[in-house]
């Protein structure tokens, strides 16, 4: 049976990936009493009394919205609200397998940024954060600069934050492995969707060097036609040379590759064209180039989406640490520091002694790295003061 | 340790009475690959394609949303969304410990009627079902009115329907223990809110007699100043003989007090002038008339909302099993027949020979009560053709 026909069934059997359980169990009077009314009265004018106290009386403290609008939901586009539900529900379970962090599921039926932002606020007392996901860009953009002014709560969206901070960390350490110094390096991000110019913005906030951005249409300038918000802000701080022509252009001498877009985008001479060739190649299921292909080309370390490949570079070694570490503290926001610091974490995960072109980021499936990334989540927001405890 | 210092240790300690699970831990690389990417496109298409499947291939089918804007939550008043959240969490423990269903507690930021409607109506696709909560009169009317038409999920605000469910279910009981005839009752419910209106109407469509609003100005009836459209329309189907005045005038030679007012507005003398009166006095924590003091004024039945006195007339006999049945046959609302099917089974629960004037009910506690009243529910909604499955 192949890999779709089992998840296929796998869902039928399952019925939901999640579900919501009693913390205790109701059994007597005094539960009923405790648990729920009259009990249940006194916690209720505690936090009418103090609102810090929903967060330490009821599960908020340590509980996430994942919200989408079903849009730009993995390869599949703008499926909507409820096809959408399988992907937020994995996520859910991820959040609480990989970090005990409780996340719960909300699949909004609008596209309009206005309705998404008013319905997204007015539930939000519910939760200790936001986890914007598979909102298509320009649109999330948007939505999580007004949601985050709003909300007294952090608010980050997984596919430009969380992939950026994961993108870091394999670059920190695709460098570290290859000996190339970060300032000095050329970057090529390949897709300027909301993940290639958040990764973009991660990389040179964290002083890695010249990072030229490309669309479909090739490598992005300053003042291009057609540009969006998003794009028009990340192409004024990118591309300092002022560099025209495709991607195959850009790759020249270029140290890394980072792709965000399409299968089978690159080629092997393509590769052979940069200078000891970083290339991350992401596009899922099937990447911009093929690592044995990259490896043909002479790329000195290949990362991908996939399990079945070396470095798989996947945000669930992120995301499931950065709420952690941020509920923790009840930090307000999620800062760029707070994403370098995690970004660094993750990193510093990889040990010297262990750290080879296969190998520079931990295993996905390793539960222990959320608790790292959670600490440097949780000592910078400390430390920059936007933690409330 | 007094009950509130317990309730308040209890809650503080668990730290949130209810939690998101993963329904399979996600352990190995394949687990990931079928629970999330890439697997989890199938399910994701497969909805897209049918959008029948999200109730089959997510825990859609067996979710409900407990929403509140948290302006009525108990005898607590207005306390805004996150004080009202202990209450909903309670209520969602209650939801799976006694039914197996799972519940998802949602406060809104808004008591504006248009916002609470469409905020519900856009993450109305990621339930099964909506039980609005503690939702102030005469608001609540009009958010369930036009969620009902909007949303394709059963809408039930429980403050209404369950409680007038399990009114309606005791007053069958007390009624069959007294040798009362239904259509010959004169019925007096006090406190024309949300919930007595709701008593009113279900007791009406039952087949019970004479019924007899008041407020707290006395006696309601049509025409009088001052009224909102929910009263408004109770007031055109009660009082029939247009009786004028105070409540303890209502109560002469009236068959049954219904309360859900407040504390101690009713005497033993005015319970002596009832005809064996059935005595109802559900005003939370403190009763409209304490027991005892009800049977020296000759109460035949007496019942509370309390767990301290026999006949506690509590909601959580209802609303588990009314959501379980609907969810189970994927019906499109739950229609009047429907509760009364529910009423009708769980006071068939009584048997006979253990029917008393101080055993009218089961215990809230017994968790069996909810699979009876799933199937009573399920059953008509499939007899009336509002049922999906």
């Amino acid at each position: 049976m192949d890999l779709k026909q089992q998840a296929l069934e796998l869902h039928q059997q399952l019925r939901g990936k999640i579900e919501v359980v009693a913390r205790k169990p109701i059994e007597t009077r005094e539960d009923l009493s405790l648990m729920y009314t009259p009990g249940v009265a006194e916690p209720c004018l505690a936090i009418q009394k103090d609102y810090d106290a929903s967060f330490r009386l009821t599960r908020r403290g340590n509980l996430v919205a994942v919200v989408t609008d079903g849009s730009a939901v993995l390869g599949l586009g703008d499926i909507g609200p409820a096809a959408a539900m399988p992907v937020m529900e994995g996520k859910c379970a991820l959040f609480k397998e990989f970090a005990g962090v409780d996340a719960f599921p909300i699949c909004v039926d609008t596209q309009d940024v206005d309705q998404l932002v008013e319905t997204i606020y007015l539930i939000s007392k519910s939760f200790g954060g936001i986890n914007l996901e598979d909102i298509a860009a320009p649109r999330c953009f948007e939505v999580e600069r007004r949601l985050k002014e709003r909300c007294d709560i952090p608010v980050f969206h997984d596919d430009q934050h969380g992939t950026a901070i994961v993108v870091a960390s394999a670059m920190l350490n695709a460098a570290r492995v290859t000996g190339k110094i970060a300032s000095e390096m050329k970057i090529v991000i390949n897709g300027a969707g909301a993940a290639g110019i958040a990764i973009g913005k991660l990389l040179l906030s964290m002083g890695f060097g010249n990072m030229v951005m490309c669309d479909i249409n090739g490598i992005i300038c300053a003042g291009d036609q057609g540009l969006n918000p998003g794009q028009e802000e990340i192409a004024r701080i990118t591309n300092t040379n002022r560099e025209h022509g495709s991607l195959a252009d850009a790759l020249k001498s270029a140290d890394a590759f980072v792709g965000v877009s399409r299968p089978n985008l690159v080629t092997a001479e393509m590769v052979s064209t940069m200078k000891d060739g970083i290339v991350f190649a992401m596009a899922n299921p099937t990447p911009e180039i093929m690592p044995d292909e990259a490896k043909r080309g002479g790329a000195a370390v290949v990362g991908t989406g996939r399990s079945d490949f070396p470095n798989q570079i996947n945000n669930v070694l992120v995301f499931p640490g950065v709420f952690k570490g941020a509920l923790t503290v009840r930090a307000r926001e999620i800062t760029e520091e707070m994403k370098v610091a995690a970004a660094k974490a993750l990193a510093a995960l990889v040990p010297d002694n262990r750290l080879n072109p296969a190998y520079i980021l931990p295993s996905p499936l390793d539960k222990s790295v959320s608790a790292t990334v959670a600490q440097a989540v949780a000592a910078t927001a400390r430390a920059q003061g936007v933690a409330r405890l």
